[in-house]
Order: C-alpha cells, then sequence, then structure tokens
C-alpha cells in the first residue's frame, strides 16, 4: 500500500505546521492593523465559475471533480478545485454586494489546487495569503495593499525585498506603439514576462514564432535594450533597498517610457497612475522597496491596471504578486466593481525563511512542558489526576500512557526535549509529594503536590 | 451567472470567519495543554488511500478527482478529497514512522469533503477537528481524549454535555450473545445506531427486514427495553450532568451489560476496559460526563474498541465522535498500531454556540479602531502618512480611499462601528495637528499629530 501523499501534495509535520502557522499569524496581525477583514470561501467551486478566468493555461490546470450518483458513470465534471483566492472573491462580492461595504477589504489565507508540474516551492496544493479592496479606483489601494505587503515581509524578519510595479495600460501602449496587433497582446506579454528566465534571445525567438514581424521585434526589444542598460548602470551600485538609486531609476523609466509611448492616451494615464503609486507609497514609508519593472507583465488574464510582484533576494523567484483587475467582477453581475489586491505564497516564504533560519527559537517548542510518569498499573489514576491538575494551573502536560519502566520513561521525556518530569512514586504518593526532575540540569527535588505547577512554571521563566 | 456557492458548500463573510477561528483557537490551546501537536495532510488523497475505509456507504460520498491530461477524456478519477482525518493519519503513521514518537499525540483541524445530502447543520464542506493517540492500548488514551473533548466545551461555555460511551466488543457480545451470525453484525449494528432517530418499533422492522428472526429480534429488543427503562429512571430525575445519578446508571448498566453478556470473553473485556476508562475519567475530573449508553454503534467500520459520541442539549445531533481503531494503521503498513481519538465537529459546535448567544462581544469588533478621512486629493499623501504612524503604534486603521464629502465619510465610519474618525482639515495641516472624533460620545478634539495614537488607545481602554 503506497503511504506517500498523493504527488505535488505535502504532509505537515509538527514542525512544519507550526512555522507556517507562525508565518500566518504575522500576516493576518499585519493585515488587520491595515483594516483588512477576514474572508473564507469553499475549496470546492461549481465549474463554471473558474472555467474561462484564468486563461487558456490555467483552465488546463483546474482539478475537476466527478458529478456525484447516477451521472457518476458519465464521467463528467460539475465541480472543480479553487485554482485561487480571486475569482472566488469576485463571485462574493457580486453574491453579497448589499451586505458588504462599499469599500471591501478583506484577507483571505486558503489554500488553492493546481495540476502544475511540481517543482522547487512549486506544489499542486498551496496557500495564497491575498489581500484585496474592492470598490475604489483611487491608486491609494495600490498603495495601501503594497505597504501591507512590505510591512509582513519587514515583520517577518526580510530586509532584501522588492516589490516591482507596472502596469497593463503601459504596456498595452509599448505594443501599440511598436504595432503589435491588438489579438496578439496577450501571447507577446505572455513571452515578454519571461525574459528573466529564458533571456533576450530565446524572447526574440519566441516572438519570432508568434508571428511578430520583424520590424516590430526590433522596436520593441531596442526599447527594452535601452532600459535594460539603464536599468543595469543601476544596479552596478546595488539598487536592492538602497533608496535614493532606487527613486532615481524609477524617474528615469518613467521618462523614458514616456517619451516612447508618447501620445498613446492609456499608456500615458497608465504612467500618471505609476506615478501616483510611487508619491502614495513614500507617505506610506515604503518607497524605497518599490521599483518600476517595465518588463513585468504577469500571467493572469484578468488584470487590468497596475501590476505588481515581490522578489527577494536571489534564491527563489517571486514570493506573490498582484494588481488591479477592474472588470472580473463584471463577470458574475451586471454591475462591475473596481478591484486591487496582492497575493503572497506561503510555501516559498516559509521554504526562504527555513534555509536563512529566520524562524524565532521559541518555535521549535517542546511538544509539552512537564511529562507526568506511570509508576504502577494502580497509580494510573494518581498520574491521572496529576496531570489534570498541573493543565488546569496552565501548564501543557504530557502523560506517559503505559507503566514501563521508569528509565524508558525519562528517556522518552529527554527524547522529545520535555523540559520537566513529574514522578509519582511510592514514597511520595504516601507523602502527598511529587517527584520533578528538570532535565535540562538534571536537578531533581520532592515538592509537596500543591507546589509543582508553580515551581515548574518560574523554573520555566528563569 | 450564478454566484452562489455550491451545493452544501459555503461563504464565510467576515463575522462568521471570527467566529470560526475563536472556537478553532480554543480548541488548539486546550489540545496543547494536553500534549498534542499538530498535523496537516493534503485535501487531495490517491483515490486507493480512501476508498474501502469507511464503508459501502462512505464510499458512495467520496469526491472524486479526474485525472489529469490526456486521460481526463477517460472520465476515470485517480484522486479523491479528503473524506475524514483518520484514514490520512493512519497513512502519515505508516509513511513516517522512524520520524515519529512512540506515541503520537496529534491534533488536527481541517476541512474534510462529503457528498451528503445537506441538512440542518450538515454541510458538504466541513471542519473536523480530531485529537488522536497512536502507539498505546492504555485506556488512559480513551480517558485523556474524553477529558480534552469535555475541556474545549468547558471553555467555550457549555454546561449541559454529555460524552456516551460504549465498546465495540460489548456490541459484539450481546450480538453473539443472542444469535445474530457475525456476517450480519455490522448491519444489525447499523440499524441500532438510528434508535433515538427513527425510534424502537422502526428498529424493529429495519432488522426484520435485514432478514434477523424473530426469536434473535425478541431476545435483543428485550434487553434493550430492559436497558431503557433503567436508564429512563435516571433521566426522571434529569441525569445530565447530574453526576451521582449519572454514576449509578453507568454502574447499573454495566452490571446489566455483564449479566446479559455472561462468559462471552471479549464482550466482559470491553465492559472492564469501559469500567478503566470511568475510573481515569474521574482521575481526570470528568466522570460527571461520561455516560454508558449501550446502543450508541458509531456508523464507521474501523472501530475496535471504545466508542464515544458527544451530545449537549437538545438542539442538534451529535457533536462529534470518536473511538478506538486498532487495526487501520495495519491497513497501510506491516505493523499494525493501535490508535484512538476524537472529532469534534465545528459547524455545529458554531450553530449552537450562535443560536445561544455565546460568543464574546469583543469578538463582534469593529473592522478598525480608527479611520483616517481623506480632505481633497492633494493631501490623501498627508492622510496615508498619518494612517502609517498610527499603524506604527499598533492600532488598526482604515484609511478612506476617496475624497468624498466628509460627512459621507463620517457616515461610512459610522455604518462600519469604527470607534475613532481622524481628520486633518487645511487648519489642522497648517498647524501640524489632527481632529480626532469619538463616535461613540460625538466628542472631537484637535491634537498635535504626534499624540493621536496615544490618545486613541487610552479612550479605547477607558
Amino acid at each position: 500500500m503506497n503511504t506517500k501523499p498523493a504527488r505535488g501534495m505535502r504532509d505537515f509535520l509538527p514542525t512544519d505546521v507550526r512555522r507556517r502557522e507562525y508565518v500566518i499569524g504575522v500576516i493576518k496581525e499585519v493585515y488587520e492593523r491595515y483594516g483588512f477583514e477576514p474572508l473564507e470561501t469553499p475549496a470546492v467551486e461549481n465549474i463554471e465559475t473558474l472555467t474561462g478566468k484564468y486563461g487558456e493555461e490555467g483552465n488546463k490546470l483546474i482539478y475537476k471533480i466527478l458529478r456525484r450518483g447516477a451521472h457518476e458513470s458519465t464521467g463528467a465534471p460539475n465541480l472543480a478545485l479553487r485554482y485561487d483566492l480571486t475569482v472566488p472573491l469576485a463571485r462574493v462580492v457580486a453574491e453579497y454586494r448589499e451586505q458588504l461595504p462599499k469599500f471591501f477589504k478583506r484577507y483571505q489565507i486558503q489554500p488553492v489546487w493546481r495540476a502544475d508540474r511540481p517543482g522547487r516551492g512549486r506544489f499542486r496544493e498551496f496557500y495564497q495569503c491575498d489581500v484585496d479592496v474592492l470598490g475604489s479606483r483611487s491608486m491609494v489601494v495600490e498603495a495601501e495593499v503594497c505597504a501591507a505587503v512590505c510591512h509582513v515581509l519587514t515583520e517577518l524578519g526580510f530586509t532584501d525585498f522588492n516589490i516591482h510595479l507596472n502596469h497593463r495600460q503601459v504596456l498595452a501602449g509599448i505594443l501599440d506603439v511598436t504595432g503589435v496587433e491588438r489579438e496578439k497582446h496577450s501571447e507577446v506579454l505572455i513571452t515578454l514576462d519571461k525574459w528573466d528566465k529564458i533571456g533576450r534571445d530565446e524572447v526574440l525567438s519566441e516572438l519570432e514564432l508568434r508571428g511578430i514581424t520583424v520590424h516590430i521585434r526590433t522596436r520593441l526589444i531596442k526599447l527594452f535594450d535601452e532600459l535594460d542598460a539603464m536599468e543595469k548602470a543601476f544596479q552596478s551600485v546595488d539598487v536592492d533597498g538602497v533608496g535614493t538609486e532606487l527613486e532615481d531609476w524609477n524617474n528615469r523609466a518613467l521618462v523614458g517610457l514616456t517619451k516612447f509611448i508618447s501620445d498613446h492616451e492609456a499608456g500615458a494615464q497608465g504612467i500618471d497612475e505609476l506615478r501616483s503609486i510611487l508619491r502614495f507609497a513614500a507617505a506610506n514609508g515604503v518607497a524605497s522597496k518599490i521599483k518600476i519593472d517595465p518588463r513585468l507583465a504577469r500571467g493572469l488574464s484578468y488584470y487590468t491596471g497596475a501590476i505588481m510582484e515581490v522578489s527577494v533576494g536571489r534564491e527563489i523567484g517571486s514570493l506573490g504578486g498582484g494588481g488591479r483587475y477592474d472588470e472580473l467582477v463584471g463577470m458574475f453581475s451586471e454591475k462591475s466593481v473596481p478591484a486591487c489586491g496582492f497575493s503572497l505564497g506561503l510555501e516559498r516564504i516559509v521554504v526562504v525563511m527555513t534555509e536563512r533560519e529566520m524562524f524565532p527559537a521559541s518555535l521549535m517548542a517542546a511538544p509539552a512542558e512537564v511529562m507526568v510518569t506511570v509508576w504502577d498499573d494502580e497509580s494510573m489514576a494518581d498520574s491521572l489526576a496529576l496531570a489534570t491538575e498541573l493543565r488546569g494551573a496552565g501548564l501543557r502536560v504530557d502523560l506517559y500512557p503505559e507503566a514501563h519502566k521508569l528509565a524508558r520513561q525519562f528517556k522518552y521525556a529527554s527524547l522529545r526535549g520535555i523540559p520537566f518530569v513529574a514522578v509519582i512514586g511510592v514514597t511520595e504518593r504516601e507523602r502527598g509529594e511529587v517527584s520533578l526532575k528538570d532535565m535540562r540540569t538534571g536537578a531533581q527535588q520532592s515538592l509537596p503536590r500543591g507546589l509543582v505547577a508553580e515551581t515548574a512554571q518560574a523554573m520555566l521563566k528563569g
């Protein structure tokens, strides 16, 4: 019998769970400080809710669930597993519009499932930690969402991160100006988005394969080569995390893009919005973390405005991303609702924090503070009563469940790193005492039963 | 476009999530105090892991996921959604045996999915909150698990609950003694388990339908009628929660069963185990909550020893249940591992707590403590900076994202129950001040900007 989890899925043993819960705890706390409220949606959605929302590639990666009952044998699916947290949010906003505030600020931390090829930090079941604001077109929203993400990463102990920022309208402007037909925009963006992964020359060949003429390819690559050269000049003095260098690059990039886009109206508006976001981010104290990235495109098809992606160090791809998607809610209801959000990937954060040993030592705590031993079968009830008393005093207490030899019980406590072991032997029982051993020092003392809890608590603190 | 969640599934808006997380928080804290450690397993399992573990009925309710890629069109499933937390635990114990302690005490709080008919407090996606102990045959385990559950319910504010206790070997003894063939045991148990739902006479007809002879039916019903009459005598003085009455019933029931079972060895051993559990539960301080229930059978096929079910008041069916399942791990590995656990259902707890208004008032907290308003487009950055300062001081702060009329912004804050509203108007900006309004009293004051956070914090406390 195969006892492994399904391919691309993982079991989380206690230490893993504690690490994940620590990160989730920090994220929740920061998001609550920004006025976001929690939302949860079901893992299983009607299949029509998900199909057609993620582009062709995405569609293929959705897990589909067989229809139940008599229809099962047809092999037709009617349900599907949640693929992200954004589409369910759009459905929720359409469904509960009347009950929700005009500006709905929600966070949502739940697993999603994608039938993707598993890889480093990439799994088929993974947690997304999303914040979104619905109901406003103000760039304050983009700035607040970026600030919240920066705040989360700072609180977790990261310093070497950047939020890459771009705008779908600016990208559309560039493609219009270079002469890419509208129908080809999305595939050209998908190719451009791969630049950092596959390199400039591969991007050029892929554009050729996609039927982009040599004339357009040349104009396009010239712009990005220029921007690239400009960016490299800044990187030579290590742009990451260095505020004024970064601001200089951001300004130069926006000036370059403005010039290129010229009188393309939507593109120019996109650049204005990027400027607003940078200005607001400065007020939020996170300007030094935000970097204009003219090649950033993001895979998902629903983005309409600013797009963001956060990277840390050089170990791993992005930790998450987001953007504005003003048309998605409109796919579920007659009334369209502007929206913008950011999604952090839990697993990559945990991978990097584990490699860099960023978790606090207190997380690796023993499963209990005191282990109560069992002297013999007859005294079992006594041991249970002691465990109950100590728990009543607030201690985390494990009870050894069998009357094994005491040496074996001590060895077990030691193996598990439990700092105190309590014994009620024959003598102790007669005297109403308990023998308490500090496993860290080896010191052992006999105490009146009523003093065990406070003694252990005092020694745990000191 | 349908915007409802799929049938039997639910969206949880912020108030719902807060209630659920409150209950989960209490459960976790109590389970940790008993020395349990957290475990998580994937929502999706290989289909073979789940099939054949839950009996024929259970098998039908498993959600099956279509094979991906080229095989998708065959309509054949290879994955399935988690159906409970016990079978994945058995798989985990078989897989990680070497890494886990000899006595593995774990809690697990995750959703499971069943294609069941939805009903009151019964959904197709629901959370189970499980504790299990693996590695020991000691009845201490049953007692500890019951004590932990009692402790959780008490901590949540319940007083009128009972844990119903029975034993599969005792049931087998009764059926052997009355002459029910071994192959019919499990279906007779399923019928008996329905007694409280469908009543005595329906049970009798169902037994007849199942081909149980009149002779056996008569013997069986005579025993349960006698026990029932005995129990009713105790209930007439309100057995629930009354310690000594309950103890008397427990003793009388066990004496009656012992007499009936006579020299049936496994049955007699089961009765001994029930006596041990009652004795240990007394040491754990929860004897007054445990009630022998000779008809309790539990649906799942994997139980081998003690079985438990917890009920509260009379509003709703059981809040959860559990038992010993010494053979389940053996289905995944050559080495069998004794095990016993208890599962609480989150949704029913939340339903009853909501109806009885048991949630603390602090849970209904506003989405933020302070809302920062926006005077005009130009001062937007100022408002952002103020929000950032207040958050830095630890306050939960919402920022109104648009330069709407101030009256509208105040109305919004009032609607959302946010206790403080901060305004930076023209005069305030010139003076480096902020106007802070206490929405609960209507009192408004101008403060130096640096004093806003501590003033709001002081007023929130006082």
